[in-house]
């Protein structure tokens, strides 16, 4: 039996058909149109499973539930609807609206959650009981997986590591807060100090890159000038690094996982980051000589929406064999 | 059957005989005089727990295993030894050193960590599947429950909240890193920012209470000051505690816990201080209109330690007929 994993985005619905190992058999997408009804996006969201079911050469019949991915708060404990900024959801009732189309087991969680799961379940943390995945974006989301499964809090409103404070007195956020994290750890904080720093050197290769326009650098120009040895473009990103290594030192402080995971946009940077990251996160450690988590990079991808989706729909299967 | 507990302290170690409910029975206690060998330490640690089945009218055939709650690390997954800086221990074979003494289940953890198991299971957080405790004391210590059970972490080097950074360019910490949640949020934190305060205010109340000698400021002077309404001191424990409530936002962003227990000397302040430190907290929760952890005080007091010690010790009982 199968698994339906619906990763749905600000831009696309994506669904996948996935089996027990969490490999996709096959898959499909539209577009999101969030500015649509909620309904409107429920009944696209169920042909994109149709059309992946097709694909698979499957019905209805060959899968056992119906996962999905969202992109903000869900908690089915307290039966609370679903709530997506990008998507203007407030308090949607997401699970009753797909439920009339599908018959079966269905769980929703944050969409970083699942992918931190899908990556415990058959990605770079596959063998490891706890894992925290961080989503190193325009903002900073996470996902944490304990004794083997996705953890977003009592009330759902956990794993949000891009608003846990790194300096009291910071850089404002959105939220209402100063120096939220991903004030400093997402790709926005690398384009804002890539920014100042262009104005100390107008010179520098991100200028070049991004044709004299401060508006025009983003994350992959300042990493790229990085790469290229750009000494303003190094300066950025070594204090970029800087200030991920001190959450993820938090993150180990806290909760100790056995592997931290490395996705998102950031993370295209692939071993430059890594690296760099590495090298850093020892200095802040409270233990020096003790053994600490792995540090690596994700590896599911853009496919980690689906796979994690579709888990967390086989664990609520699963869940209710144990019952 | 029942279960010993020993908290052993940098200056008392305690031994208790407690039932599965965690009830203490009898107690024994003597000096840890911590400059001595650690075998010196272990042998007094087993004389207690001997006084204090004497003092039970039971045997050692009477329990079931021997939990330590250490003031420090330790892992016993990784078969690692226990550093305790307090103690001057740096890698002891702890759990060796007492088998000697007891053929039984032996069970350590840190201190902070039974204390909050603890009140999972005896105190004020018994019903809650998850929580974190917070011992606000001369540093600050945590104490993770999740899934019903405590967490210190893969390595062991977890709820060390007291040294997640709150501030990165923030107050120096022993640590060596700046800015430590336990530099704004412990007992001396208090004491910091009431030295300051009588700089500005040297008629405060404090002042007075301390005889006019700034290093007789302790928290309780600065708590005491503004219960009685002193204009200084209020500012003090009015910024302690927004410090606190930010401290205790960045364990909702992250962890979420179903409660979250205020324990240590600071917590003896009440609830003078459980209501400034509610009134403050939702004013930077990420999610506003829905619900969040329950903020309440610790109620084991100073048994917490033997009570958790001896509940570790059966959670490997437990364990092991599972097995």
């Amino acid at each position: 039996m199968y698994y339906v994993g619906i990763d749905l985005g600000g831009t696309n619905i994506k669904a996948g058909i996935v089996d027990g190992q969490g490999k996709i058999l096959a898959e499909a997408f539209c577009k999101t149109q969030a500015q649509r009804p909620y309904q409107d996006i429920v009944r696209d969201m169920a042909g994109c499973v149709m059309q992946a079911l097709k694909n698979a050469k499957m019905t209805t019949d060959d899968i056992l539930s119906v996962g999905i991915g969202i992109p903000g708060y869900a908690n089915q404990k307290t039966g609370t609807g679903a709530f997506c900024t990008n998507l203007g959801w407030y308090d949607v009732p997401l699970q009753a609206e797909i439920r009339k189309y599908f018959d079966l087991h269905i769980a929703i969680d944050n969409d970083a959650t699942v992918a931190g799961y899908a990556e415990s379940i058959a990605g770079v943390s596959k063998d490891a009981e706890s894992s925290v995945f961080l989503t190193l974006g325009t903002g900073v989301g996470g996902g944490i997986v304990i004794h083997g499964r996705p953890w977003s809090g009592a009330h759902g409103i956990g794993s949000e590591v891009g608003h846990m404070t790194l300096s009291v007195d910071g850089v404002p956020c959105n939220c209402g807060n100063n120096g939220c994290m991903e004030k400093y750890t997402s790709a926005t904080a690398i384009i804002r100090m890539a920014r100042q720093a262009c104005m100390t050197y107008p010179d520098s290769a991100m200028m070049l890159r991004a044709e004299g326009d401060l508006n025009r650098i983003n994350a992959k120009t300042v990493i790229d000038a990085a790469k290229a040895n750009d000494r303003a473009a190094l300066e950025v990103f070594d204090e970029y690094c800087k200030y991920l290594a001190i959450a993820i030192n938090n993150i180990i402080a806290f909760l100790d996982p056995e592997m931290i995971v490395l996705g998102g946009g950031v993370s295209h940077a692939g071993n430059f980051l890594l690296e760099k990251v590495k090298a850093k996160v020892p200095r802040y450690l409270l233990y020096k000589t003790l053994p600490y988590p792995e540090i690596c990079l994700a590896s599911l991808g853009n496919e980690a929406g689906m796979i994690g989706a579709a888990m967390i729909g086989k664990l609520a299967v699963d869940d209710s064999k144990k019952a």
